[in-house]
């Protein structure tokens, strides 16, 4: 997608500001939308125009970089020493969104690099967070690259055109580089093997119909979209040989959550024989959650089901419950695919192994 | 709901019209269209205007009763005898819909009480085939009430508060009386059993949205609309007893195929040891068809997915899949609710039992 509008980046040097996609307004206009303050950015990520757990990472990172900027001015923060107003953005962005790990993961590495930079001047602070936060951005690139190539080897053996499916958008736009499930997708397309990709729509804001068929098509992917009801039907018809979905937090037993309908999905796959994987980076892992019940799930306004595209389409005063995500349990996965390798079977001791490998590596990088 | 708008009902004698309320603009307007043609009905139908199979079966039966109006001025159909004019209106109705198999059903009815009447008057025709329609509704209200009592018994052991989900609209809106799976929640609610329902939204075309939710409401029955992604997270919480929904052709051996979904829906309260019942009268039942295979199933317009709330929701020229139907086999069904009784297990041979008692009923009534 070179010539497609990147999903975020930063503009200028160290005095510059963040640009995003509004993915709110796919695939109708592409609009873009200029970061200039930490609440821009907060803004963003609450009401999606940035979305997908990676790329929230990714424009926290950038939006901790925008705290310095203008320090005296700053109506959001308390005006603080600039290493405070630094770890209060990182507080504040850390509000934005409550599921998605990498948040979390992108705004503590900002924090580390505030701290360790706690005798430099406001200046050298500001370059060593923009460095740090353009760090992230390039090992998400990265990341995507990896995970396209481990899922593309784990599903060598699938014949050449088979169907996949996917849920929601967990492509470039969801990401610092070319997507997580989409990524095994484009590689496999890369390989010439010719993938068709079923596309759940993703009720209730449409990801998969907006953003995945999108993305899917500007890359030239053979793509077709359904509803989110039409899944159990292709797959009884025989027409998925596997599902590849992407993940907002996975806890240290594979326990992992994602869109709201991914579960759902997972089950129908096991129903029918239908090996499921997820496709996500080491830091969407969190090591810190025994299971997939302690994973918080984002309960989003009823509005976005009953009135979904500017128009009402239940009757007014009507309930309606909106939970953002759901997890999948690791039983019903048969593969995680991460940067790093593929984790199967998915269960603690494999996840413990990934991730202490991964943690010896980064440790022996930095010696 | 006596104070709501009727679903259809026939306006005047024997020179009357049919008078349909426009589904379509439901629940944001409520505006009736009068059919005063066959070719009116037909579009209404084919546009879903009055869907449901039970509905679909009354609506059509009143159709075959405008084509002999204006017999001579009447453009779709070639000038004929009257007789000839009743059963080639039969065959232009039946071309409306393809699944449902009251639509046929009804239309079989018709024909015969016209053959019946081969040495009639136009006239004395016209009074015949009036008669006849009227029975087909009032059958239906009879149908719907029977279905409701015979489902709130079969239900009675549910603890009080109960939640039950439903999938599409199965409730007056779909037929000539209170419904069919609505009708057994109705009878809940009048037995005082407070059932609180989930309504999944049904997509592309949002019946659960737009007619259960407003039909529930105007019941004050206790309800909570979701995306169909979201059923399998309810039931994982632990908050559906009992999914009910309706059928639009059920198979000899009780494979039945309803609104696209409710395969899925079926598996996944399969998964969550839930019960899944479906309720549908008896004119429902096609023991001409071994299995739910060969129900034929309706492809709709890709447009209901990619442009479903008056935008566009998919990039211009992405391809999609809309089938209006699905077939849950028989083996997920816990029981078929009729009017005529509850069949249960659900096999080729409960079916042919019940199907033979009522058809032996219908004979010594006759007699």
């Amino acid at each position: 997608m070179d010539s497609a509008p990147r999903t975020l980046h930063w503009q200028g040097d160290v005095d510059g500001h963040l640009v995003l996609l509004d993915q709110t307004r796919l695939p109708g206009a592409v609009v873009e939308i200029q970061c200039h303050t930490v609440e821009d950015v907060w803004q963003a990520i609450k009401r999606l125009a940035v979305r997908g757990a990676p790329a929230i990472g990714c424009a926290a990172a950038y939006g901790v970089c925008l705290s310095l900027r203008d320090l005296e001015s700053h109506r959001g923060l308390r005006g603080s020493p600039a290493g405070e107003t630094v770890l209060e953005a990182c507080d504040y962005l850390a509000t934005s969104r409550p599921t998605a790990v990498n948040l979390f993961w992108a705004l503590e590495r900002m924090r580390k690099t505030a701290k360790r930079a706690v005798a430099s001047s406001p200046a050298e602070l500001a370059e060593r967070l923009l460095k740090e936060a353009q760090a992230i951005h390039a090992e998400d690139r990265d990341m995507c690259a990896a995970i396209g190539r481990h899922g593309a080897d784990l599903l060598a053996e699938l014949p050449e055109g088979s169907n996949l499916l996917t849920h929601c958008n967990a492509g470039a736009l969801a990401t610092g580089g070319d997507g997580t499930a989409l990524s095994v997708i484009f590689e496999l397309a890369r390989r010439g093997r010719r993938p068709h990709v079923w596309v759940d729509e993703t009720r209730p804001l449409l990801q998969g119909a907006r953003l995945t068929a999108w993305e899917l098509q500007q890359r030239g992917v053979d793509c077709t979209l359904i509803c989110d009801s039409m899944a159990a039907q292709v797959m009884r018809e025989g027409r998925v040989q596997a599902v590849v979905t992407g993940a907002d937090r996975i806890a240290a037993n594979g326990d992992s959550a994602n869109k709201i309908g991914t579960y759902g999905v997972a089950l129908l796959a096991r129903a029918h024989e239908i090996p499921f994987y997820i496709a996500a980076p080491t830091s969407t892992i969190d090591m810190s959650l025994d299971s997939g019940d302690k994973i918080p799930i984002e309960e989003r306004p009823e509005q976005e089901i009953t009135h979904g595209f500017q128009i009402a389409t239940a009757p007014a005063g009507v309930s309606a419950y909106n939970p953002a995500f759901d997890v999948t349990p690791a039983s019903l996965i048969e593969a995680i695919i991460t940067e790093r390798g593929t984790i199967s079977p998915v269960n603690h001791d494999s996840m413990a192994v990934l991730m202490e490998d991964s943690l010896n590596d980064q440790l022996s990088s930095k010696q």
